[in-house]
């Protein structure tokens, strides 16, 4: 992509309004823009983040057999009064009358829809299991939305609804889910530890908040040390095979939230100096409810007996467009955001330090061609800003890796290397230079 | 895909409420399934074909020059108080107000809110020209929804917006997205003819609507027969070229819906021989409209003599949802959909017609690796229905070709080889039968 093509307006002050971090970043590079409190459109920069995270969400939600469908963002209030939720829902519920004068409402979350679905559709216990997952738009009515896309009113999320036969078969379902989570934020870079979490009523011990680790997290958590080298299930993991040992090593030491923390616990459980506090965001959370819709709204598969059955269900939701604040929070520096590579909106940037140079031009067009050759992701800024700036504005939206090109080092045949993380600035001859640049993002494609 | 590990709850009997074949065969090839009126949940094979129509819409606007943003689906009153709309606008729009007694608003389309974003975004004429689109859900209160996705309410469309310095550099963005609407539907195998549009008190002549031809189209339409042989821009069109010769050979000659048909005209324009009368349905909508947001809402550019211009505007739309009904309206028999490759939701059925019997089994198996190698999608059939069943459900869900294993053709080394579209079976050695799909799914891939 040129930037003289593309639609990139970043803003060169921090936006008063920004009190986080990342909100201040996805301002600042031009990734979101307020458009009513709590409610963004995606600018272009953003958008491809966005989808790169929705990408990985939905490849290892398929790797543990989640199937995808889409449910629409506008739902019949009908169905909450079936489950009973529509009253109890309190004013964080969008409703909206429409032409008819029906109640309806703007999807906050699907049980309903989607036990309605599988009611009506699934009849034999041969069907079962079944997890269904969506990535839709939901809406929240926060009082008092604020931090950008971290607690928007809008916002995306991955939101999967399992059926099982039995309490047995969805605590296999859950421990399925509960590995991909560990995969899926692996793989954007980011450290996430499951900490238990409130199961009310339901009782049991399957709720598990996925909380990833940034210094500028929402809340303190208190977690043994260990848990931050611990092994996240590789590609090849059997997804369908017994995962019980990977939620017992992930599960058998103390990790908790502020909300559940408990301070004694902790003492005797942790050694001193194996204790961790630290600051943490969610991410996702796991939640086995039993039969709780499924009883309330009559769905029932014939069991292998004959006899009708009321399935277990869980759900599993992800924060994806949340995910682009937190991944911000957990990697920037004083000059912007580090993007991790899967992630990255572009995976290269190209600064051409004389545009309009026939010779610089030239050099950059070919470089674009072999990185684009490659398969690499490249933005190239080819407009006529002076250097300072273009050093910002690359160092501001973050990309991986930079190559600088400058008439004199096409006279030496020479290219500056940057690598956004560590900023290590390497001369190198240019076709080492691309080469090199070439291997190490291929190379960080794969986080697990 | 498995499909025993797939959801696909197929209807065996038409529904009743579906007045089309398109809303009947969608319900009954288990693509949607209605959760409110005029609102649907995708269900997993409907959601890969609108995934497939999506991804073709994206591909043609960004080749010519669109970039994609999302914008929010709830919109605040605010934005089109400004631009005189809110009032003005009928009982379609969904309006809301949220827990602050806020006026807000599900958006029916975008206008307001992208000129918002340029507005505090650009500054110069250098940025111009700007093309911005998104693929979003939109919601428009019908009175009477009906005939399944093609009349819902909640769907989800392409809409672009341009901003251009001067009306002529307006003619040449509104060409570009003519060519590149052109491709978008011929990709998908419709045959798309623009037709004139009225631009009520804008006036002009850009404003084109495309219709794409199927018996069962909504409206009547009145062409001249060459239109229906034009040629569509080839991929290779430089779409930053002069594009006035295309929109010339596509508008030259007599094509109108019957809002606008002029009898007369028509019988004085085109010889009888050569006029033709069809069923249409709309697909698309191009639309110059000048400074009319623009210029309500105090959107400039400074120009290159430093005086502040007001941008010419236009907006493209693309009924995306509604396509996936289009498309079936178009292709389909008395047994089911017939899917054009490139957007069918697997390219490749395999029957396995004695699940169970390891010889066929283990046939199936090495197909199902092998053509998955090959990268083609399959959808393999290995559920222990009887034959008759999965013949039926194959024809129904219409992917374009047929890989069928008995235990006899197993002995014999053959395969039976059926292609959706003329039906025709033939049986070939195995090796040969794989081959013979693999390059049959492959020269259907690119259309045009």
């Amino acid at each position: 992509m040129h930037l003289s093509r593309y639609f990139l307006p970043v803003l060169r002050d921090t936006p008063k309004e920004a009190e986080i971090v990342s909100h201040q970043l996805m301002l600042r590079a031009a990734m979101i823009k307020q458009s009513a409190a709590g409610i963004y459109s995606w600018l272009p920069l953003g958008l491809r983040v966005l989808k790169k995270i929705e990408g990985i969400v939905r490849e290892e939600q398929n790797r543990a057999g989640a199937i995808e469908i889409l449910m629409p963002t506008i739902q019949s209030a009908d169905l909450w009064r079936e489950s009973g939720r529509y009253e109890a829902y309190g004013k964080e519920m969008l409703r909206i009358v429409d032409r008819h004068e029906r109640d309806m409402l703007f999807g906050p979350t699907a049980e309903e829809v989607v036990t309605a679905i599988f009611r009506d559709s699934v009849r034999s216990y041969k069907d079962l299991p079944k997890n269904l997952y969506n990535i839709q738009w939901k809406f929240r009515d926060e009082i008092r939305p604020r931090f950008g896309v971290m607690r928007g009113r809008e916002f995306l999320m991955k939101d999967a609804y399992s059926f099982d036969l039995t309490k047995d078969d969805a605590r296999a379902t859950y421990q399925r889910m509960f590995a991909a989570y560990l995969r899926t934020f692996a793989r954007m870079g980011l450290k996430s530890v499951p900490m238990k979490a409130d199961t009310g009523p339901i009782g049991g011990d399957l709720s598990h908040e996925f909380i990833i680790l940034a210094e500028t997290g929402e809340s303190e958590v208190f977690l043994h040390k260990d848990l931050l080298h611990e092994q996240v299930p590789a590609a090849d993991t059997d997804f369908f095979g017994d995962l019980s040992g990977i939620v017992e090593r992930w599960t058998s030491r103390y990790a908790a939230t502020d909300e559940i923390h408990d301070a004694a616990r902790f003492e005797k459980e942790v050694p001193e100096a194996d204790r961790v506090t630290a600051r943490g965001i969610e991410v996702g959370h796991i939640f086995y409810f039993g039969t709780k819709y499924s009883a309330a709204m009559g769905a029932k598969v014939q069991g292998p007996d004959g006899q009708l059955v009321t399935p277990e269900m869980g759900s599993y939701g992800v924060g994806v467009s949340r995910l682009a604040g937190a991944i911000i929070e957990a990697s920037h520096d004083a000059n912007g955001i580090i993007w991790p590579v899967p992630v990255a909106p572009f995976e290269v940037g190209l600064v051409n330090l004389r545009s309009g140079d026939a010779a610089t031009d030239a050099a950059c067009a070919d470089l674009y061609r072999k990185l684009a050759a490659a398969g690499i992701e490249v933005f190239y800024d080819d407009t006529d800003e002076r250097a300072g700036a273009k050093f910002s504005t690359m160092d501001l939206i973050g990309l991986p890796f930079q190559l600088i090109v400058g008439p004199k080092g096409v006279k030496s045949g020479e290219v500056e290397i940057k690598a956004r993380a560590g900023g290590e600035r390497e001369t190198l001859a240019t076709e080492a230079g691309l080469n090199h640049v070439i291997a190490a993002v291929q190379a960080q494609r794969s986080l697990v």
